[in-house]
């Protein structure tokens, strides 16, 4: 992308502003290796570590950006239509999707998790969000969930999405593999548990299994797990948002 | 509204559809005291002691309705128009709101929650789902927070709208002062707590306190509170999802 602190855009032709607004498809962020971090608070939680490629502001934003060189200003009318957000703040940054080495970060021990078809980016996000607040040291997010790089992901991450590994497109029995030749104890989160949540001895090195919002984990992801884990639910339902019951996992395991 | 097993509507004029359809505003919803349920799963979850007033189906739905005595069926178009999800599946119930006595409500031992200004209708549904789940008593909603019958709300509780009294439009200080004559202790949830949840000593009758998404409680609304409570987070980031740190500090209670 060109690099120019004063270039303005005004036409939606512009080709830099069509390569930015193609990045609302999931196929173009996986093509690119870039995604969008929208507002002045997400952008403030990148890392260092992180790369910007561009920062896009509106005409009408008036606070200073001091972290990049490559500041292109658009019409409000273009930057609203880059907007995912009802109410733009003015501010989009496009950062580089990083690349973690599967093999090195199952060498150390403590918390992981594995997603299987998460569908709702707000689930993904908020279970990202806590995986961070309670020092789980990666999660794997497979193939058929929602995309972690989508706008609505990154959002409901609320800036834990650059503060630990996150690796996405991944086939669950693969990563289950390598972690059983680490010595990892895998747990699953499911109703047919026998113990309950308060009971369990979870390892030093363990991985918890979460399944979909509706369908829980597939038969044959179960099988794969040494030991079920279910939340004494005594109300009148027994069940809770994924993102919830993953939460409270997460808090039991790293109590 | 009318009764009749065969009535067909297919004008977008006709009196009983433009009804149902202001429905999708809150304020018609506190008007009138009817709400729409969407969907057979919800609907099935709607206990006996709830009144249907009326079903709206679809020409094309197809299953058997037993429940109720007034059905309208609609034009796909109309069915469309009224309902608020991507992908209709063709039957809308017409409920009426519950009203509860809060003097008697509140007579109980247990767990009540009481929630101020929560702003997105996710994570209220997500709160009294969780709340059913692990047996609270009752649910408070301040008046600021959004609407527990919108629709996006109902579907979030997954049914649990049904189990248990949820209050709405409340005033906090009032509640609160009923419940300190109820000799209840006062929870706030709340980053100032200088105790860990895990060592928080909750008595047999409690009231947790739960605060908007981005802002926490009003400073006025934690004066009132007997205990501070903090969840323990050794990771990177010092938040969590409102809906989940609310569930985590059920989930510790119930235990």
């Amino acid at each position: 992308m060109v690099k120019s602190k004063y270039m303005i855009i005004e036409s939606a032709k512009n080709p830099i502003f069509r390569d930015a607004l193609r990045l609302q498809d999931k196929k173009f962020r996986d093509e690119s290796g870039l995604f969008f971090v929208e507002g002045q608070k997400q952008i403030g939680e990148i890392s260092k570590n992180w790369t910007i490629k561009q920062i896009f502001r509106s005409k009408k934003y008036k606070n200073d950006i001091t972290d990049s060189k490559s500041i292109i200003t658009l019409s409000d009318h273009l930057f609203n239509k880059l907007s995912t957000t009802k109410s733009p703040q003015g501010i989009i940054a496009i950062v580089e999707k990083k690349h973690y080495n599967i093999e090195k970060v199952i060498k150390t021990s403590g918390l992981f998790i594995i997603l299987e078809n998460i569908q709702d980016p707000g689930n993904l996000g908020t279970i990202i969000r806590s995986a961070d607040a309670f020092g789980v040291k990666a999660v794997f997010v497979s193939k058929e969930s929602a995309d972690t790089y989508s706008n609505k992901t990154v959002r409901a991450t609320m800036g834990s999405i650059f503060h630990l590994p996150i690796i996405g497109n991944i086939e669950i029995k693969y990563i289950l593999n390598l972690m059983k030749k680490e010595k990892f104890t895998v747990f699953a989160a499911s109703l047919k548990g026998k113990k309950y949540l308060n009971n369990i001895k979870f390892s030093n090195k363990s991985v918890l299994l979460i399944g979909n919002e509706a369908n829980g984990l597939k038969s044959e992801t179960e099988n794969l797990a040494d030991v079920f884990v279910k939340i004494h639910m005594p109300g009148h339902t027994e069940s809770l948002n994924v993102a919830v019951a993953a939460s409270i996992i997460m808090y039991e395991y790293l109590k």
